[in-house]
């Protein structure tokens, strides 16, 4: 065999020269854990402020215990102690869609609870603490999967915990194992989820009748987790809008390279437009839309497509026939008469069912329904390209409501500008491809923010363990300032909406704020970048050399950094 | 305004800190163009190879100038030169699709031809010197382009000179820009006109009776521009193939995070399959197509997609209801008997226009052409999912064939294969993504391996150019052992292909072959990345630190490298 094949079957299972290099990188630790090799944990005393929604009376009331003893007064670093708790039996899972640097939020619990406690993983997720499949965490884990990308050293799963029978399952895990605590990196329904249990295990659990702590970590790359300057951001958000910067960045330098393709890009990241927008601020596209602001303004689908339109037209006229749109996938979800006539098209669905159903012809579906909409509505439904209209009178989840995500959005945007650019200029050529941006994001290596990061988040989550605290999400704040660990009293965020005909208790999704300064800043360019090429290329993501340390723009932005530079420790 | 809304003007235009700090790269030379930043050009001398094909006389009779020169014979480099020509007047452009380390092509061109000389950009490819727009390069321009991605510095399109009048219209640019020497970056296809070009302004474009030389350097991210160790491979492929694998790592990631999904990913690259082979030997994913392997052994497309459904099935069995699915985008042309359905579909096409178009309904049309084709083909068409039968049966190009590569084969895998899946055990669940890799890869900033390769072919070019050498291709050998610079003859890779219905010359595209080393070490693995999770991550490219001067893992085992290491200078 020769030597080059021996090298490269150690390439195999996760040890690529990559993954094997990463993992020789130093993190640092914010000042207050000491080395970054040894960190210690920390105490946590109360700081000035103390959390509230609209609904606190109300969750007071669910939640006892909890708002008894946090008081929902945000904790902050009291220094490293001496006198750390020992034995405790502690388990980590991760709940939802993957996140880049969930990892290491297992490598800090674990370096941080030492030798003296025991970490444990939730295999796949939520479901994995009804079924107690848990596994002792070792050293040797640690030091394969640190700074490595993805969830796949435990798995996950979206199972929300929520019936009677499920939390007697969870009680059961917890006294199979002799679990003390337990740790959910998750994004806002895991760590409202995450405030639920903490409440349910307060006490009477174990045969002493003490509880199990629980405590949250904030993550998700939607960047829809964010808590003013208490939590700028939640983790995975910078690693997957960094990888979708770099590939935006690759199709506008392909755009003014073949000087004849539009390139229509999906983004994912659910209802928030953060990552679109993020995206943008990173690369300056021709066009970006804000999801929130369509919202705001209350703009129509024509709207948005002459807008788009007028775009492509104007650079056709300065001889550009190319560029590139960003389009968030909760787009549609915005539009207010896209809202209206879905709403009143699943009416229609609903009381006609044998009409609509004796029909066999598309056409004759999409006549009759029309026939039973209010005008506005029906004459929207016939603006839609037919394969759009045919999903809208066809796909149906289990509870009769449209997924509003299936629809190919980018698509939708080429064809219907398509239309209108023929209808201003038709000499305008118009020529586009469509891409969506999201699985290859979430579980990429994380960038070096990311990475460090999530590991002061897992010293801080497993501080807050051994100081004896539950219903807590670990943060870490100042993050151009060295680094502070603290944590916020889960209870203290938690509102009530009307989700599926009832009220629940929810930690509000943060969408882009139109007077945020990176939006500001944003609308202060594009329109500048919409009629010149002034497109920056980010690049991949570096590990080694000058370029490593960024923070992403929004959040700087947004925080109001002096620069892009983050500094921990 | 702050000092970071500052910082971020500064970005915009390539100017993002990654290509900022990326331009102040230094680039490694062959030994024999002795320092980087003040490279000399070499001298040539005929190498003992010549080459030759079984065209050769046929060629001979049409390229007698450009034969009788250079006899066929490799060119090696034969050390620096001190009488260097001066006052040479030299046009680049780019032609084809992008592919990236063109940039670095222009800068190799510029330092090497130095002030002497003067070097002209092509605008918008083979179309610019059609009309002759031509700008002068500057070293300014050189250094704010290089080691970036892309090639929107000059442009690029697909035009095809062929006709006497064009060939008038750029002896018509060389005269207007008194040019002594043409440089064309481009694929097979552009390498073929560059013969071309160099046989028709051999003599007799100027004044003086003198011609005009015409050089070619092997661009294509497709890989199918290799001429065993005279040319290991062409430059951008080694940059498209780490994106695409630095993608389908992530995936993979994501397949055993979110332990759900299956995702087929289909791969730009044309026809050839070194694509798919290189980011499956990258990655070790669960399954990879190769065409070449299909076309070989013959197989159907119900015999390609038991083979996936076996592997669904079985790893299903194992626990694992995801995986990762590698296909090329030549696939479909390579499956014999889809060659030959489509065939006989457009015959029967042809001879019932007037029937054919009388029918209004699909289903109806389906029919009625099932019925006009033999019984094999007939029950092929009748196994295919409903969209691909309609465009099979609506979308003919201007010449009435078929756009072979506008059907979705990633799509139409994954329904065959889950109704092949549901055959083989109805209890296997199978939910699958689909992805197509292909602009996002062409013009990404060049890895260390394409900067420092495109560079030296620079050098290379603008060397033979001075040393009067005309209707060669520019080649840097050694790859692993401090390269050497030289030249292949560009009428001595010529065959005579049947292309729409008359012969012409072509560089015959390289395959993937059965028993080349890359192959064969795939083929030996495959079966165990199907049956246990054993991908790696190869992580986005890096410019700094340990992980930068890596070969694709193909070339490195087809050339027979003792590693992965590449050495220049």
């Amino acid at each position: 065999m020769s030597s080059l094949v021996e090298q490269l079957l150690q390439t195999e299972a996760h040890k690529s020269l990559f993954e094997s290099a990463v993992r020789q990188l130093p993190l640092p630790v914010c000042a207050a854990f000491g080395s970054s090799t040894n960190p210690q944990p920390v105490r946590f005393k109360s700081a000035d402020s103390v959390l509230g929604t609209k609904d606190s009376d109300a969750v007071r009331q669910q939640f006892p215990q909890s708002v008894a003893a946090s008081g929902n007064a945000v904790l902050t670093s009291a220094g490293a102690t001496i006198n750390q708790a020992q034995g405790k039996r502690v388990a980590v899972l991760f709940s939802g869609g993957p996140a880049a640097g969930g990892h290491n939020v297992v490598c800090g619990l674990k370096r941080v609870l030492g030798s003296g406690n025991t970490l444990f993983g939730v295999k796949a997720g939520p479901k994995g603490l009804l079924k107690g499949t848990l596994f002792e965490i070792t050293d040797a884990n640690v030091d394969f999967i640190i700074n490595t990308g993805g969830f796949d050293f435990l798995g996950s799963d979206r199972t929300k915990i929520k019936s009677d029978e499920q939390f007697a399952q969870v009680r059961e895990t917890c006294i199979k194992h002799n679990l003390d605590a337990i740790v959910v990196v998750g994004g806002d329904d895991s760590n409202t989820n995450a405030a639920v249990l903490a409440e349910s295990l307060f006490t009477g659990v174990k045969a002493d009748g003490s509880g199990v702590q629980v405590i949250g970590v904030p993550k998700t790359i939607d960047g829809d987790l964010q808590i003013g300057n208490l939590l700028s951001i939640s983790f995975g958000f910078d690693t997957a809008t960094r990888i979708y910067s770099e590939m935006v960045g690759n199709i506008l330098q392909d755009t003014s390279s073949s000087l004849k393709y539009w390139h229509f890009v999906k983004l994912m990241g659910r209802s928030a437009s953060h990552v679109a927008l993020e995206v943008a601020l990173q690369t300056k596209p021709a066009v970006a839309l804000i999801s929130e602001e369509i919202a705001t303004k209350k703009q129509s689908l024509a709207s948005i497509i002459d807008q788009i339109a007028q775009v492509v037209v104007e650079r056709s006229h300065k001889g550009m026939n190319y560029g590139v749109l960003l389009a968030p996938e909760g787009l549609i979800e915005f539009i207010p008469e896209m809202n209206a006539m879905i709403a009143e098209l699943n009416d229609a669905l609903a009381h006609h069912v044998a009409e609509f159903a004796a029909l066999t012809d598309n056409e004759a579906k999409a006549a009759f329904i029309g026939s039973k909409l209010s005008a506005n509505n029906a004459a929207l439904l016939a603006s839609l390209p037919h394969y759009i209209v045919n999903m809208l009178l066809a796909e149906r989840d289990s509870h009769g409501n449209l997924q509003v995500s299936l629809i190919p959005t980018e698509q939708l945007l080429i064809d219907m500008t398509k239309q209108r650019v023929k209808e201003l200029d038709p000499k305008v050529p118009f020529a586009a491809h469509s891409h969506f941006l999201g699985y290859e994001g979430r579980c990429g290596a994380p960038t070096l923010f990311d990475a460090a990061y999530t590991y002061n988040l897992g010293l801080t989550a497993g501080s807050l363990i051994l100081d004896g605290r539950t219903g807590y999400m670990a943060t870490v704040t100042g993050l151009t300032s060295g680094g502070t660990p603290q944590a916020i009293p889960l209870a203290g965020l938690l509102n009530i909406e009307r989700r599926h005909g009832k009220d629940e208790f929810v930690i509000e999704k943060a969408l882009v704020k139109m007077d945020s300064p990176a939006m500001q800043y944003f609308v202060s360019r594009r329109e500048t970048w919409a009629t010149d090429d002034l497109f920056a290329s980010p690049g991949p993501r570096q590990f080694w050399g000058p370029t490593t340390h960024q923070l992403p723009i929004s959040v700087a932005l947004n925080s109001g950094a002096a620069s892009l530079m983050f500094v921990i420790g």
